[in-house]
């Protein structure tokens, strides 16, 4: 296998660092008002999502040489060899198929789809015999409450499509609880009902500790509430690769979904990980879900790279990252019902992209995913946007924007769209001292004091973000707007050089986790190190 | 007035950028292993809680240059001045007074004291009616939820204080609201009783965009759901200094509670903008809420540097970003109840901090403050600490941990703690590439394949983190935490040689946010920029 080409060494990269210097000393206002078709070559459309990157820092020359480096890296080559079923995940050996998830039945991968259609086919009538009302507890009422008892990909991408999609929810209520904290679980069971509670258990392997330290303080609960242990499997699911476990706990394997070591937890909320958002919407809905990733995965895999949406976000976030310095990504949906979004994509970008060595097991010496981060607009307005617009770090932006609400308060989604607008362009145009100077005289300030105080107000403008909008947040562009950033961070996992498919920095944590715990336990008394152990002593002395 | 010197300008700095790289070269662990002692003198306590830092990269000649360099910035006086009423908001040229609405009548300022006093009493009152159920809405019956209406500063604060508090809640429930995004109230509101449902109005000016428009969805929802105009008195209180504009609203003046003009929203918990969490938790435990902040202050004031808490975490951030090139930095509650604590701090950190001129206007050479971000253990551990562990990008992290848990299930928090301290001490240890190959082989690999995947498994270790801890999360704890955290981001502010207190960064927004909205409403039709432009006319379209 040839060596695979660290970023640095596509002969376009170079160019781009040259690019980079000189783009710097100018402005995007002023590549605004220099190009009356950059509104319109700035901007790119799929599956129903409209990305305008017309006030980043780049012009015609430096997109071109970033989709050099793309040709140049075979971005090609590596879009086909996902869909292909490669094995894209090289360390573990492995194809990536959360694209499969969902795929027509004439998308290709024939053997792994009759998987999915089946679990399809389980999920559609499960989902809908629970959204409807139809199952019931073991005192024969109907299931009211869903709790989804998962974490990480077994509960990021549920938690953010259930809460995206309120507007789509029938009368199921759904509830996820991740953390070990057991404060998590008793928060959420306090306002439940045994009765008319149903869990949903998220574990690939059915050995994820937090999981099941919540399942089984749930069956607990419902025992503890009436139920009998053979009422326990009307009030239990579960999804996961391992039926053995399962059966174990006391989960029948017919009430059991299937995992599959060809999808990851990240990319998972497409497969029965999503059960709760297909209870909460139904299943026509989840199926729209569905279809608006596919539709974005259409594009992926044709779109020509200029037109290619994820690519270009991807290249955004190169020349943002490895060319001008930025080390963060703040993503700012304007929609309150995206707030976990962050979160979500924390998870999706950080996972798959926070590594330092590439497919040859070579230390890189370049960035590869920054931080990412962000909360719903108009919220961080008043919090963070402040260092958004005054501080030292270059902070790209994402704005998401549907753009009409599901209420039917008109004004105040006015005042929400008018916010959004206002700060992108805020950040491109900044004000200037000379302007910082005037607007403090306009205001009564005699020219002394209003100099001395203009140097506060000034913001440098010229501040990279692009604006992604939607004509409404429906299952479809929801589905659309995950897909997007899966592709985007599997685009640039490929110009890195590295696997975003594994995630080997968890396993010592764990390991340490479980000899910590031991400790606590008293089962073991053997030192770890002498800062540890302190804070075990401490533990102790707390809870003698 | 002197000249504002630079960071850089102290002498202490450039010893410390020797130091910096000789010690990069270095690791934590033999730091703890070289020194028996280093697990007691990199520990400090205050106001209940126990700061460790024991493994930050960092000895104890650096210890001691951080300390110089915080003498030569003449900490002590900035202390002084922020306890003495001096106008630290220099270029609002007023006093920041946020200790005072915490403080003892014999602590000082007497004249603005009894103002805060009056008002306490006011709260008292308040508090208990409601919390006691003794407040009745217009039917009546006694008030059962409150919603807290305003943003940034007026609701991050109580917001995180309700929910981190949420084991001394009595039978009122409070909920918050904040977006402009009309999903935002119309989701609150579908699940609440109008005639048992008060609002407060949080905010300063009364003119807040977001708080005014949700304050009228409210009246209109009230209205709707069978009150009458004059029975609105008995559902809005309002914290706000502008009694005209309250009373235009429809709330009058008995029914307002006022704030000041030295308090800024992100110091304003400990005012009446913390009346939602008093209803909710009672005077008595508000009280404790503000005397474990008190202590905190006392701490902070009186201690000497070298034991000095917030100073110590200031220098701490010093040294990571400003001599080892971190640009952010984590906090990570192992407490469920503190979710939201990052989403706090990133207003108290990030609009305080997030400038780039110093106090005489020059614009700065150096990062101030860095991105603040994080979320509850065990969350992350299944997301973002892939990154933490292997990524490119430093990021000092802060453990924050109560010992002991409000639930009675020991054995969940057991495993919460465990790997609460597991992922700090992972973070500094990290895995070589022998004990990669080690793990590897030991689980059956040949020594070829080991070899081949083991750099993928290798962790850099020496990832500062400090781990808080306190033996319970309480009214007094939570004060505690969250004016150290006050104090630190002044300390860094001084140290920056800049103003935490001001945010001219927000204006501009603002402004052209009027001018977008003019453009929607259609009342204004002037171009504002292209790619504006452009975005407002798809709008339009999507809302024909």
């Amino acid at each position: 296998m040839p060596a695979q080409p660290l970023l640095t060494d596509f002969p376009a990269f170079a160019h781009l660092q040259t690019k980079a210097q000189s783009l710097q000393k100018g402005s995007i206002s002023a590549l605004i008002d220099d190009d009356t078709q950059r509104t319109l070559n700035y901007v790119r459309t799929a599956a129903g999502l409209r990305v305008d990157f017309s006030k980043y820092l780049l012009d015609d020359a430096t997109l071109a040489l970033l989709l050099q480096l793309a040709k140049q890296a075979d971005i090609q080559r590596s879009i086909a060899a996902l869909f292909g079923g490669d094995c894209v995940n090289t360390t573990e050996n492995r194809p990536a198929l959360h694209t499969l998830l969902r795929a027509d039945a004439d998308d290709g991968m024939a053997e792994q789809f009759t998987q999915v259609s089946a679990t399809r086919a389980s999920m559609q009538t499960l989902a809908d015999t629970i959204h409807h009302g139809k199952h019931q507890g073991f005192t024969g009422k109907a299931i009211t409450d869903v709790v989804n008892i998962g974490i990480g990909g077994s509960d990021l991408g549920p938690r953010l499509a259930t809460q995206a999609l309120a507007p789509y929810h029938g009368s199921v209520r759904c509830h996820y609880v991740a953390n070990v904290d057991p404060a998590d679980i008793s928060m959420t069971l306090a306002g439940l009902d045994a009765q008319t509670t149903l869990f949903i258990i998220c574990s690939k392997s059915f050995r994820t500790e937090e999981t099941l330290a919540n399942g089984l303080t749930a069956r607990q609960w419902l025992l503890d509430h009436g139920a009998s242990h053979g009422d326990l499997q009307q009030h239990f699911l579960a999804v996961t690769t391992n039926l053995e476990a399962a059966a174990e706990f006391g989960i029948a394997s017919a009430n059991c979904l299937p995992m599959w070591d060809w999808v990851g937890g990240r990319y998972s909320v497409w497969s029965a990980v999503g059960l709760s958002t297909a209870i909460a919407i139904g299943w026509d809905r989840f199926s729209e879900f569905l279809q608006g990733a596919r539709h974005m995965d259409l594009h992926f895999r044709t779109a020509a790279h200029e037109q290619n949406v994820p690519l270009i976000l991807s290249l955004l976030e190169l020349w943002s990252c490895n060319l001008l310095g930025a080390t963060n990504h703040v993503v700012l949906p304007y929609d309150q019902s995206l707030n976990e979004l962050p979160d979500y994509l924390q998870q999706l970008t950080m996972e798959s992209n926070g590594k330092s060595v590439n497919l040859d097991g070579i230390t890189l010496p370049y960035h590869t995913a920054p931080v990412l981060w962000g909360s719903a607009g108009t919220i961080g307005q008043h919090s963070f946007h402040q260092l958004l617009h005054q501080g030292t770090l270059q902070c790209p932006a994402d704005f998401i924007l549907p753009l009409t609400s599901h209420t039917d308060n008109a004004e105040q989604h006015r005042r929400l769209v008018a916010n959004c607008l206002a700060q992108s362009r805020t950040l491109m145009v900044g004000r200037t001292l000379e302007q910082a100077t005037a607007t403090l005289t306009a205001r009564g300030a005699d020219m002394q004091s209003a100099q001395t105080l203009a140097p506060h107000l000034v913001m440098s403008g010229n501040r990279s973000n692009t604006v992604v909008t939607m004509e409404k947040l429906t299952p479809s562009t929801l589905g659309a707007l995950l897909a997007m950033y899966e592709h985007k961070t599997y685009c640039s996992a490929q110009l890195w050089g590295i696997n975003p498919f594994d995630q080997w920095g968890v396993e010592v944590g764990k390991d340490i986790g479980v000899a910590v715990y031991a400790r606590l336990q008293g089962d073991d008394e053997s030192p770890i190190d002498p800062s540890t152990d302190a804070l075990i002593a401490q533990w102790r002395e707390a809870n003698r």
